[in-house]
């Protein structure tokens, strides 16, 4: 009998509610399958600097490196914002992309037919978005060198973006992976005509594309990228780019279908491991009320059935629990359109459960 | 009489066309104003590749420095796609933001009531949409330090992100000068949470802040700016953001009117001198039709007459000879419901001059 070791990162704010759905999903899955999942939680974010003193215990890290898979919440809320970088909860985050080697975000924006009145464009321009934003997410801007000193205008300050090739094509690699399995359509989105990084980060694109002449390959600039995915998302199939674009067209494409609520990203390192977590927030003006919407964080212990424990019968029959739920009409407070009628964080993972 | 010296730089593509009609609408405005605009032509972008060797010529730029203000038209087209960095029409416009300091980026993303069907966004959430992305122009990556050198890990690409005190204190300052203008909020925008020059951005904002208590600053990281465009667009007066997200932003917001033909902005540099120029692009696929939308090099003209030449009722004048010609239902292609109707690039220019 298969044993698999899940590490459990509920965090802050509404995490340890909509967590405890998610792992009760996860624990019917093994009664149905025959695996045992051996969930151990662990401390990051705001939580862990109350508790430890850091958002990162090294606790927390030994506990994520044993483990098959990690399974994250939320992190952050209003009583951390104005600690000094160290003690803020997103270090913890961007401490444990680090630390385990997550080097690819994966963060699929659709949604339901049954959502398509929550986004704010219209029905005919989303209904059907089906896209995958791959971002780097261990390099770039966001771990490059960082500066600040005294100079003849006032203080300086530097960010400093670097990329190597290998950064670079591990992955583009996995893009176009990814998009081989999908549509085959792979934009490769950088603004070359300004960066160097980029002019980088394009050659690579061409280089690895000849392994892959399947998968077609285009290449968009960032800002023509940002007005594209709001003319008209549907071309998107697979969007490959590096940190800080991933960043924000990632979030501005999980937008566009309204329901940031039913949104999971996976973060995923060299080989099997990963790590799973909705792409909303923490929500702290809601936490402890019982009304966090727990299917973002549902479909992430799907992305983790399907991407690290090879288990993709099962990770569809999470998604398909899902779906019924919703076409039955049932409804947490973010989604409903009529929120008198809003159901709770424990009734929704019930819903999905018994569908299971 | 006053006379005021206006460099025009028609560039590639439809450029031509389109500066054609702005100028003779401007040439009315003198007529009517008792002032004479002498108009200078130089080359930029690809033309200027071709005619000159370089994207932005020596004379280019003694000629901007005599004017009063520079009109631009728009460059690049795929004849010059390929060609190495120095080479490429875009070098002429990094090169002419730098030479002139321009360092404040003024982009309205507004629309005409009659257009609002033009948006991919629901009629309810762009209709009335009236903000401004003020973005700097002349600092942050765009203009560091890059290195191209090989390391262990094949090729390394670096670009460096610069900020000092003085370049954003002057551009928060144009920022809340518009604000104050206007509805008074600024929504400043940053990544402090990940890098240092947002840190400085934000600390500086906060300070300047001081000198507008009228005004209401309020900061926002650029994930979350990506996504309350796409979500509320109209909860923004002013964004104020450094080069790289303002490129990305501003881009996104523009297209959230669905009427980017529609849409101008300024570059300013410190003092009342400013280049003016539509938002979109060359468009070599319709240059030399005679089909292009002059509308948003004419409202350039308009935005010229009140930051550069104080000439506020001339200004409005033009807008609304602009708005009085969609009223009556005439439209260019790129703004049509029924494109056999549209009618060509002289007849809309002509259509403003008789209104005005
Ligand atoms: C919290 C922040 C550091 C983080 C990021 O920018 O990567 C977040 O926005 C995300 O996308 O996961
Ligand atoms: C052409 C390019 C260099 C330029 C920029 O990124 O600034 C353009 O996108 C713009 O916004 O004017």
């Amino acid at each position: 009998k298969k044993n698999y070791r899940i590490a459990v990162l509920p965090g802050d704010g509404i995490g340890p509610e909509i967590m405890q759905e998610a792992v009760k999903v996860l624990t019917l899955v093994g009664e149905r399958e025959g695996v045992t999942f051996t969930c151990e939680e662990g401390r990051i974010g705001g939580i862990a600097i109350d508790t430890d003193g850091t958002p990162l215990p090294e606790e927390t890290i030994t506990l994520t490196k044993q483990a098959d898979a990690v399974l994250l919440g939320a992190v952050g809320g209003p009583k951390w914002d104005q600690n000094p970088g160290h003690l803020r909860p997103e270090t913890g985050l961007l401490g444990i992309r680090k630390a385990l080697g997550l080097f690819a975000n994966i963060r699929p924006a659709n949604m339901h037919s049954s959502l398509v009145d929550a986004s704010t464009l219209k029905p005919e321009v989303v209904s059907g978005v089906d896209l995958i934003v791959v971002r780097e997410l261990t390099g770039g801007i966001y771990f490059g060198e960082k500066k600040r000193y005294d100079g003849p205008n006032g203080e300086v300050a530097e960010d400093q973006c670097i990329y190597n090739e290998a950064e670079v094509e591990r992955i583009i690699r996995v893009g176009f992976d990814i998009a081989r399995k999908r549509q085959k359509r792979l934009v490769s989105v950088d603004k070359a005509n300004v960066l160097e990084s980029s002019r980088l980060w394009r050659k690579v694109a061409e280089r690895v594309a000849k392994d892959y002449p399947d998968v077609e390959l285009s290449h968009q600039l960032v800002d023509s990228c940002a007005m594209q995915l709001v003319r008209a998302p549907k071309q998107f199939d697979v969007i490959v780019t590096e940190n800080m674009f991933g960043d924000i067209l990632s979030d501005q494409a999980a937008m566009l279908t309204g329901s940031i609520g039913m949104l999971s990203s996976a973060s995923l390192a060299a080989g099997s491991f990963g790590l799973y977590e909705p792409v909303h927030g923490s929500a702290p003006d809601i936490a402890g009320k019982g009304i966090a919407n727990p299917l973002a964080t549902i479909l992430s212990v799907a992305m983790m059935l399907r991407l690290s424990l090879e288990m993709d019968e099962a990770a569809a029959a999470v998604e398909n629990a899902v779906w019924s739920v919703l076409e039955a009409g049932h409804r947490t407070g973010d989604i409903a359109s009529d929120r008198s009628k809003a159901i709770g964080t424990v009734e929704m993972g019930q819903l999905v459960r018994d569908e299971l």
